[in-house]
């Protein structure tokens, strides 16, 4: 069984270490709430070289109720303003004795080159267009909770396509777990061919959402989308969009996911964000209890010591 | 007795709720520095959507004294820029296990909205031109802590008074516990004759100063009065502001209050920020303890468990 | 012997306090890792009105792990916005029970000025162009490591001086400590002919690289220097940098230096940054345990309890 290190993305982990990551986030998410002293003392850096609010207090729930300490870097006061590179920002934690930085930024494939590079854990939280697997991996336990399994369902991921890093991480992580995918939406806003492995279907929406366990909505970048070709929300909720009409024709006990934040009546009918085949709150639950394992796996470097370290402060 | 679920405003608060909440300020501004478990692994998000750096360090003191962690949410990065709504946001605070949101906003009435929608406890530090009910609330323990008492007191609010949500707080407040409430400012500055209640008097601000217990000056919003009305802050400082001499003719024993922050030479001559008469740095220091009282009651939904909780770590 | 009740300067400082400063550093620097109770429950402010990631996460890890609360403030967010002056701003941490502000500034000796108007403890981490005491502190731990002491060694400091605080620091510093200083770097950039005291020669880079035990390269501050005077960063390189070649000729056992960050390629070659004689990293190190002993000392007034106030939780 190798240890992982980093979390650069599902392409890198194998069918075992995804598995073992959901027991252990299926672990976290039983206990809500509850405040350990697994990390006591230890230091992690959230680096945000991008901003999102939702997804850095995600990890900064984790980290605290794993009783890290934070340290949350903010994009506008960077001392990479100073011409400082990545690396030396990177190489300069670990000399403060950080031991792991999450980061999200713009450039694809960052994580990657600055793994060989570093000794500190790296967790991605969202390189460019490339991976988010921390987004991929709270999905597929809210999957496994839902229907008891992955290998077997029908996930389709509809909408903005092109640019999804969620997406990306999918690609990597469903067919390894033995689920058939289904890809639907505009056809300006498909993925680049040579990154869809075989196997993968192209549909139109209305079958996507008619044969699909999991109708997993994205959210359309509409700041990627100022061009003449992006017609309207309106038009575009209509065509591609998941409308009432749509979420009828679900089968029944199919859900609805959605990575958040929602466009209400874009990519979702706002009445469906909280309907009861809505699993979306879930999946902000699942966030900390996946990314709590992601940063104890890493940071323990084996499960041998977990079941010993659990001290409950509030449960 | 009711459960104070969230703190919206001084207008929602009985008698009763308000004196409880004063007593158990009192309780925390009696034990300076102490440090507990009370709130221990849980987690409150500050939402400043307008910055405060002042007000949002009180919540963040009285949050860790309590044991709390604490989120800190940057406008400049918010994940209400990708078209997120608060009530969105505030629901994915509340899928990941926080359960106070602290929040600063420009919109009147926000909070209001929300907090019939949402489960998480809801404190508001300033909704616009609304309310500010622990400003209030710190205010009046300070009152309570030099006079015994409130009721009976004459308090002149003075100056800025058109878009203050200190007023807005105080209105409600002042005349539920008894004391003379008196405004005076330019003609400009004077609130809408309909948010003002029957029995609170306009008088001269000399008037105002040589009868009040309390002389509390609001500072001038500059920043709203950059057209030709406003003449200079000289001018100001010597026709509407408490100057020296002013100061003179104020009662034996009438305090000189102000929410900060200061602009001296303004609304108050420098030389009377800190002068005896002064409690200024006092309302600060109480502010924490005010704040302690107030994420307490909201989070505990009760005074029941609190003698036996207080944990001291340097008492 | 007098106690440090702030860190304003290396100038205001005695050589033996700094010899106290840099044992009870190395104290810390022996126990990487080490997570203390030393000042549970007390609240240190971080007011970083000049943006430096870095030295704020260096002061950050320092505070953390001696137990302390962190309030940290943001520039963009300031309250000095509304007019208040940073007087007032410190008045109200007082007030809150904030025990001590590390301050950044543009201000050259704002720190005296605050020094004599409040109680709570000041440390420097950087004022303008005037000192840097934590950085040259973390310098001298290096230096003392490397060597066994300082007394006795050449230092050449090289680059650009002219605006350097931590040049500023170490004016002081060095000579009270007996190392024999030296100066180099383009005429241009060479510090005012006042603020250098007898005895520390101004040389030739070449002469500098070629007979000091620590040759310390400044950044060159390209943001200041973006005048035609300055040609090009390979000719600043070549002329004035530490190249492969200006290396080769260093003295054996002699070190680098940098107090970062680094740009790499201008005033020393990329390659050198992680070479067998440099430090750099170890400087950054240090500067945890530097900052550890700077907050200790002046919240502890005293070191007689440290010894029993250890508590380790991750040793």
């Amino acid at each position: 069984m190798s240890i992982v290190t980093h979390l650069i993305g599902m392409k890198e982990l194998t069918t075992d270490q995804i598995e073992r990551l959901l027991d252990r986030a299926e672990y976290w998410a039983e206990r809500p709430g509850v405040q350990t002293d697994v990390l006591k003392g230890r230091f992690i850096a959230n680096l945000f070289f991008e901003a999102s609010t939702r997804t850095r207090f995600s990890f900064e729930v984790a980290q605290k109720r794993l009783g890290a300490h934070v340290l949350n870097f903010i994009p506008e006061t960077s001392s990479t303003v100073k011409g400082e590179t990545i690396y030396d920002t990177i190489r300069t934690l670990e000399a403060m004795g950080v031991e792991a930085a999450v980061i999200r930024t713009k450039k694809d494939g960052l994580l990657t080159e600055l793994a060989s590079e570093v000794s500190l854990h790296l967790i991605n939280a969202g390189d460019g267009t490339n991976e988010h697997p921390t987004q991929c991996l709270l999905d597929l336990l809210t999957m496994r909770q839902q229907f008891g399994r992955i290998e077997g369902l029908t996930v389709a991921i509809i909408g903005d396509l092109r640019h999804s890093r969620v997406l990306g991480s999918h690609l990597h992580a469903l067919p390894k777990l033995g689920a058939n995918l289904l890809l639907a939406g505009p056809s300006s806003m498909m993925p680049p061919a040579q990154i869809v492995p075989d196997g993968v279907k192209k549909v139109d929406i209305d079958e996507a959402v008619q044969t699909a366990d999991v109708v997993m909505m994205l959210r359309v970048q509409l700041e990627r989308h100022t061009d003449a070709l992006f017609v309207s929300k309106e038009e575009y909720h209509r065509a591609h969009g998941l409308t009432l009409e749509r979420a009828k024709m679900m089968k029944p006990g199919a859900v609805i996911m959605h990575p958040a934040p929602v466009n209400r009546g874009v990519e979702i009918h706002s009445d469906l964000v909280e309907c009861e085949k809505s699993l979306i709150q879930k999946q902000v639950t699942n966030g900390v209890a996946a990314r709590m394992a992601v940063l104890e796996t890493v940071l323990k470097g084996s499960d041998k010591t977990w079941e010993s370290s659990l001290a409950t402060a509030n449960a």
